[in-house]
């Protein structure tokens, strides 16, 4: 059987033949980029499913319009400005999962050879998402304190690209938050380039601390002219529940037409269940709760593993304390000749029964070896210190 | 903003500006393409969804395998058994409806120009789903038996198309029912030509008589080398519920695996909740139930609207009675100097507070302006009567 050319674009072997491994008993898995099933409100999602059932049955089971359920597009904005976002119900489609958001942008906006610039590390399945449909990637480099505008101006400007994605607040798998400074830079160089930018968020709202700098979108309020040149993707996955498939995505008018098309013949619509379900939770006023349940046990994690990081493996090891979602991002330093390929250590962790996922694949290109992500959202404390236990005896 | 030059291939405007005036206070459809709200398992899914929270809350909230929730495929298999093929739960995939079958079947196998056979007519959504993916589309004719398998084996030697893609039955648009003759012919050119044949299948379980011969797939059995030659559709959409947007695939084991590689970078998986209130719904036993009141209330619906048009259209019109599905695919005559152009019928047609759809959007090439679809499913038998008797007055 000969297929599309377009699969020729893509390689998923590499996490592929970790994930086999994971089943392995007794394992500790850092592994994931999943949120931890115990903080799901399930009595709250429960009573929202029956009373979608109980209240517009006829709405939550039948087709629904491509643009997403109107209750729920409602619920979003209302969401949305609690953000700091203005945006009406118009304004916003509902995506299966924010997945689909990149799915239709690549639909949408890449021909065969087109640049887009993206982060190096990024958020893997965009990676794959956009080489389906014929992009060419190229990488932004990213510290502490998210891409450097300075290098992304100059990529910009030498490439000339389709559009730019980024994940700015707690970057899937960076852990890294944008400055607000860099964030304005970003909303200027929009302008100035005529530069389309594409925000991913689904980890905005998972902050230990400080709440970080209002959101890319939020801020293009105050910049003029530069609105028209942000696209803005949103999830209900890793604050209710990654299994409704709940994302959203904001963008300008003619952009958010053109990805309905897209989405009409992708999957007609998102399950209307899974919308009335969510616009009757987001109704029910119980979300605030829920937030605040997860930012403090997840925060509790992080802290927890940033501290046995420091003891198992001292200097062997850099990372930045994250300030919010789900990941550690870290690279070996190779002090005191110990091991600073993270591939290796990988093969190792498993034999001491902890896994995570190794850094390179998350490169577009240039990828560093040297580099690994670290999930602390499904293990406990407990789980997580003898982990990096573990993880520490491996190196 | 320049959008990707594959949006060039697709025009949406023909039904959608029809479907703007559907909101017209007092107006009869018969345009719509969807199961009647009140034929709903209201009930028996609100006990299903319930089950799924209260047993497996776990995997119905959190991500799921991209090739669908175990439970879920094994109830398919279970189905799919009662209908006569055998396929193990691994051999299939669970898709976002079965819309998104047609978009992963267009991603893992179309590249730009290749060349796809469909039926003249075809569903509309399918046209517009494979042409986003380049596809060259070629018709082939089509009569109360289903598609001509003459022609088609001759488009087939001369075009070497990519795959077939085949509603053999009560298809939409045309209702038709392609015998079990055709149906073996069909299996044998897939093994003569070596081609994909690809058979969607939404409707077949809305039969109002005696059961439709065979699907293609379970037919493939019994024609040696034919079933690694099959890609089947199935769907939950006209049955059950389309708000769930509960599809899948059973297809040669390559194909699937290619097809869950690009689903993980369309949607990551279908919505887990969807997709175990639907296991939990079929592990219950209601569905003959279910399958047995659509049939006889559709099936009367369908009798009624085939009375109404002979009373009041006569001789103008000509039509099969379907046997099973959805729709009504009708054709003017122009007898007796009477009006034999589908779209000026639709507008006066407007005017007199009924809605169909014209035919000729459904045509991939050589559109037949006289056709037009009728969907008897949403209108009870008395709207039925006043709706094509108002028709009767608009020719």
């Amino acid at each position: 059987m000969q297929f599309a050319s377009r699969l020729d674009n893509v390689e998923t072997s590499a996490i592929r033949e970790l994930f086999k491994l994971l089943g392995t008993p007794g394992i500790i898995s850092f592994a994931g980029g999943f949120p931890d099933s115990a903080m799901f409100d399930v009595k709250g999602l429960k009573e929202a499913a029956n009373r979608a059932l109980d209240q517009e049955a006829g709405g939550a089971l039948q087709y629904g319009a491509t643009e997403g359920y109107e209750p729920l597009r409602k619920q979003l904005s209302a969401f949305m400005k609690t953000k700091g976002v203005e945006v009406d119900p118009s304004g916003l489609i509902v995506t299966t999962g924010s997945q689909q958001a990149l799915d239709l942008l690549g639909k949408t906006m890449i021909s065969p050879g087109d640049k887009v610039i993206v982060e190096g590390p990024t958020f893997l399945a965009t990676i794959q998402c956009f080489r389906l449909y014929g992009a060419h990637l190229i990488s932004a480099p990213v510290d502490a304190n998210g891409v450097k505008t300075d290098e992304l101006e100059k990529l910009i400007a030498e490439h000339k690209p389709k559009f730019v994605y980024l994940i700015p607040t707690f970057g899937n798998p960076s852990g890294a938050m944008l400055s607000l400074e860099r964030r304005k830079k970003v909303l200027e160089m929009a302008v100035k380039y005529q530069t389309l930018i594409v925000e991913d968020d689904p980890y905005g709202d998972l902050y230990f601390g400080e709440a970080p700098p209002p959101s890319i979108l939020s801020l293009s309020q105050s910049v003029p002219g530069s609105r028209e040149f942000i696209a803005h993707c949103g999830s209900l996955s890793k604050v209710l529940s990654p299994g409704l498939r709940i994302g959203w995505m904001i963008a300008p008018a003619e952009l958010l037409a053109k990805a309905t098309m897209c989405k009409q013949f992708s999957d007609a619509h998102t399950s209307t269940f899974a919308q009335a379900t969510a616009a009757q939770y987001l109704q029910s006023g119980r979300m605030p709760a829920t937030l605040a349940h997860v930012r403090k046990v997840y925060g509790e994690r992080a802290q927890a593993m940033g501290a046995a990081l420091q003891r198992e493996l001292g200097d062997a090891i850099s990372f930045t304390q994250p300030a919010g979602g789900l990941f550690f991002w870290a690279r070996l330093t190779g002090a005191n000749g110990k091991l600073a390929d993270a591939n290796v250590l990988a093969q190792r962790a498993i034999a001491q029964l902890v896994a995570f996922v190794p850094g390179a694949p998350f490169f577009a290109e240039n990828p560093d070896v040297a580099t690994l992500r670290l999930s602390f959202a499904t293990a406990n404390v407990e789980k997580i210190e003898e982990g990096i236990a573990r993880l520490g005896k491996a190196l």
